[in-house]
């Protein structure tokens, strides 16, 4: 027996081993292998937001950095309907470049504060836009550009949907000038190509495209902004076309908003406005939210909504299926159920959401200050937001018979919830403070794996 | 060597252990990773055809219920070009009504028997249909809609395709009427927000929307589905439309059937009948078989065929190609073959079928009864269907010349057996019983990993 | 102790056999669960080229072969991209036919070497064309085609692009007409449904379909051949139009080649010129390198190229970005990086090769002999070609004041580096003999685990 107990330690290693490796192989079934399972552990329980600890950063020197999004996939397989999407967020310093560069994915970007020049080197020509707060811009995969902070005090953020087509959710990005980080793509052909393709010395080439190390942000003389920016178009001129389509940006304030009151305002551009964001299906929302106010419970019918809180702070509630696949826990028998959970983070700038179709979302504000939240929709075209509170509420469209069929309450007590709100999209938020979540009524988010609907 | 004897079953369970965790690997992987690899082993040999068992009922009530077909991908990898889509039933007791929902999923439904009224809460109106046999609906996914069964005596039968967005292959009800099961989606907010959305006290929400007892489907009074069903329109009126696009149902039978003599009818409907089936590239056809009659061997060009026995008893017979991919076993040598199998199922009511693109198929309708079957096409643009065997044989096609190259027999046999068959599509059927499958020449499916083509 | 020394080696299997199933785990996450991981060990460093290694055989007699190239997600993650389109050659001797057969997936056809007549038995009617080298036709999902080499001296050579509808990346081939090996596919009926399906005794039919003993290819007699290539078209007639469309073929070699120097010629051909392509989204090019010149390195905006090596030798290389997920190791701290690495190959007949979006890629012709590159374009729409050296390098876009933010080196250094190469798309290769790959900059590939953007 002494033997036997000198084994034991090794065979519960191998046992424990086993089952970690079993437990793998599901973690990964569910996050869709990801390059970082284990990373997977790091995400809250509520897989639909996005903190500080979600970006990665893998632009950043001193004048600027670039930060993007963790894979959908990587977080949840509830994801897998935008695993191609990412979500990133450049900031540049006053007079601060990002160097030329393309990536192998398409590009829709919105200005969300600052003013910069974007300039495209397209294959048949070039193009300069000074952009400003609202402007959102269309760049397409592998088109070469380079951006630069035109301001000499305030700081440039913009954010940017990235659709990738190579591989699915991964994003490659190309320098062609370069140093010691971000290299120049050039220097990795061998001398004899390089020397060939130039029709000159290998060393003079490599001095040329690989002598930058300042970094993938540089700063720029003022005098050399002026320069470019001046021969730059912008949004509020005409916008330059090429082949009856407009290419250039399109300011999203430009719009009337589709909800406008004293609680704040939406606004909404989709491919009717600004044709570029027809070829990927996408819309851009930007929603104001007044301190106290809140954004009514809706949901989107067909669009993902991906989110990016950009100012203030807030409280953010998700309502989602679960458990129809695997109820029988604490319930009767096999019966399967429709139940809800509720998912909810507390916001603040930078933090990240997404919101699926079908899924009832409600956001409020904190007193004393906006909440500005820019999203993103994906499968946008015939997309529409029902509203489940207020004046425009879908419960409102039946009529008393179809009423009293379905509710079970007096048909009175019905009419006078449905109509007690007369505002509508934006509405007068909590009077008190935001109950904890645990006294919801709610239910814990027991098991992302549960998680399934039918 | 007693004490290796104590260890050997603590050794062998490890080793099994491994060999099972391998062995899980290897089924998800050809599953694709679906909630419930373990129930996979459940499905017969025959990856194509779907009995009762395969259908879950996520909602169930005396009144009423929903079966789903499970996740295609669950059955087998070799449906991961359908894995976005799911089939399902929904039956309705005489004057019973599904509670308004909206899904995360586009929906086309058939009436496969009764009479319903449908409302659709769309964003800006609200429309209400009165359904019969053979009416064809789209239903977009986010609409919430209610179902009501208008008949007081007859049931209410409908089949639906729903095509998923969010998750591959999962589809996800949303009820905002509710109570224990299914929930309404409203009582997962917190109390604050519920209150401050409707601008009312929390219990009297909770109490409009969380009432219902009675589960998914309620009875309905005869006096209110008579006063719905007046204000409703139906597909033998014009239709409504909306920017031009017929938004109303259409019936199947006004079409002219595509086949049609003594052995049954074909219909077809394809989005050039139906504009609304086009965003999808779904079509809808439904085969009257009679007793004793035959669809004749056929193949798809390029469409999936969903179909579902919706009466009567028969035989159905699926050509597929494999061991390409692994012959070594019983053939000489390494040299691949190309070989087919046949996978056959007894038909009944209820079940499912796929006939996925290319694969030959033949249906035989049991004698004394006809079959009738429900088939949806999924990639339905520039679909064709290839005749293999009457009056219509793609084989007919060709000339002396091409028949002598590739035919070994002589030419008057070849003749003789090309036109025997004077039908075309539904032919009269096999004269004895079926053999059983063990009397066929088609080898037994070995294996689903060794059908992988090349 | 004894005891302890008879277990170990049992314990250590148990110990690897666990570790082994966990890297299996991982390799097929990397890999995508292809069917058989284990090959993929097989594969090179570089996970885009493909040598005759890559090719499997699966049809092959006397007269002709079939080889098809891996599934592209078998050989790495990634591939996803374009995991639904496989690269296929077909090769039959003087006056030799592919029997009638169809596909479950879509094709373009282009004809590398010799004279074909293809049928395709569509629905409605029969079309025969005759095909020379240059010539591009789509065949359709499911349209059941023969081929005839109509030469008597030379071998003919066409090169397919398959896009999978059924299994992503899974093709599958049905012989009506067969024997052994292929069989036919009527013989997988049961007996009962064949006769009843022709009408005709079981075994008549049989005999029918079943007496090919030849296999795939069968020898024509040249007066067959003259009888069918009689009635056929070709791509310099008009070209038969089915509804305004261009349904035969069209000749590569008929357009102005986009490039066009003493160093070779570039011919492209997309959509705009033979509509056939649209519904693929896919182009054809074709480049003709002179021996000792080069095509310079440039990069896809969008799209894959799928390549085959139709004849010559030569270089390749292609610049990846890498590490920047996982710099960490022989790098200061935890600070990511972007940096490139270069995957090169040298290239001879029958090679295959994936050029990604954004990847920018060159191609040396080794001296003394043209190198033919067949090139399918894979996402062409919108796809644009930007050069990274030549006349028309991107680099040339940029004016003074932008030269001197970018790059460091002193204006007239640059302007000298960008201003050498007089030639555009193809230019003069290196002079000397190509440097072995140790002494070239790029490093080595260190891990395919590693290559992953961000």
């Amino acid at each position: 027996m002494a033997k036997l107990a000198t084994l034991l330690p090794l065979l519960l290693f191998l046992l424990t081993a086993s089952l970690v490796f079993s437990r793998n192989t599901d973690r990964e079934q569910y996050g869709e292998g990801g390059e970082h399972p284990a990373e997977s552990e790091q995400s809250s329980n509520n897989p639909f937001f996005f903190d500080e600890k979600s970006f990665r950063t893998p632009l950043k020197t001193r004048e600027g950095n670039l930060r993007i999004l963790d894979r959908f996939t990587q977080r949840s397989h509830l994801l897998r309907g935008i695993e191609k999407y990412r979500l990133a967020v450049l900031e540049a310093n006053p007079n601060a470049a990002l160097m030329p560069t393309h990536y192998d994915t398409d590009e829709i970007l919105f200005v969300v504060a600052g003013r910069a020049t974007i300039t495209l080197m397209r294959k048949e020509n070039k193009e300069s836009y000074n952009l400003r707060k609202g402007d959102i811009l269309r760049v397409e995969a592998g088109t070469t550009h380079y951006i630069i902070n035109r301001h000499n005090k305030e700081q440039l953020l913009i954010a940017k949907l990235l659709e990738t087509m190579s591989v699915p959710g991964q994003v490659q990005p190309f320098f062609g000038i370069g140093g010691r980080n971000p290299e120049s793509y050039y220097t990795s052909f061998s001398k004899n190509i390089l020397e060939a393709a130039f029709n000159t010395e290998d060393e003079k080439v490599r001095k040329v495209f690989q002598e930058n190390q300042e970094g993938a942000f540089v700063s720029v003389p003022q005098e050399k902004i002026r320069q470019i920016a001046q021969q730059a178009s912008s949004s509020s001129e005409e916008g330059r076309t090429h082949g009856g389509r407009r290419r250039g940006p399109f300011n999203l304030f430009e719009k009337h908003p589709t909800y406008s009151n004293q609680h704040g305002q939406i606004y909404e551009v989709d491919s009717s406005d600004y044709p570029a964001l027809q070829a990927q299906d996408i819309s851009v929302a930007y929603a104001i939210i007044r301190g106290g106010s809140m954004l009514a419970p809706y949901y989107n019918s067909k669009a993902f909504k991906v989110a990016l809180v950009v100012d203030g702070k807030g409280h953010w509630e998700l309502v989602s299926p679960y458990g129809s696949a695997r109820s029988g826990e604490g319930r009767e028998s096999q019966e399967e159920s429709v139940s809800y959970q509720r998912l909810s983070a507390e916001l603040s700038d930078g933090n990240g959401l997404v919101v699926p179709p079908g899924h009832p979302s409600a956001i409020v504000a904190e007193g004393g200050q906006d909440l500005r939240v820019l999203c993103f929709g994906i499968n946008a075209e015939e997309n529409q937001e029902h509203r489940l509170a207020g004046r425009d509420n879908i419960y409102n469209k039946m009529n008393k018979a179809e009423r009293e069929i379905f509710f079970k309450a007096p048909e009175t007590e019905v009419r006078e919830v449905l109509n007690a709100q007369r505002d509508a999209g934006i509405v007068e938020g909590p009077k008190g403070s935001q109950e904890s979540e645990s006294e919801g009524r709610g239910r814990a988010f027991q098991s992302i794996l549960g998680f399934a609907g039918f």
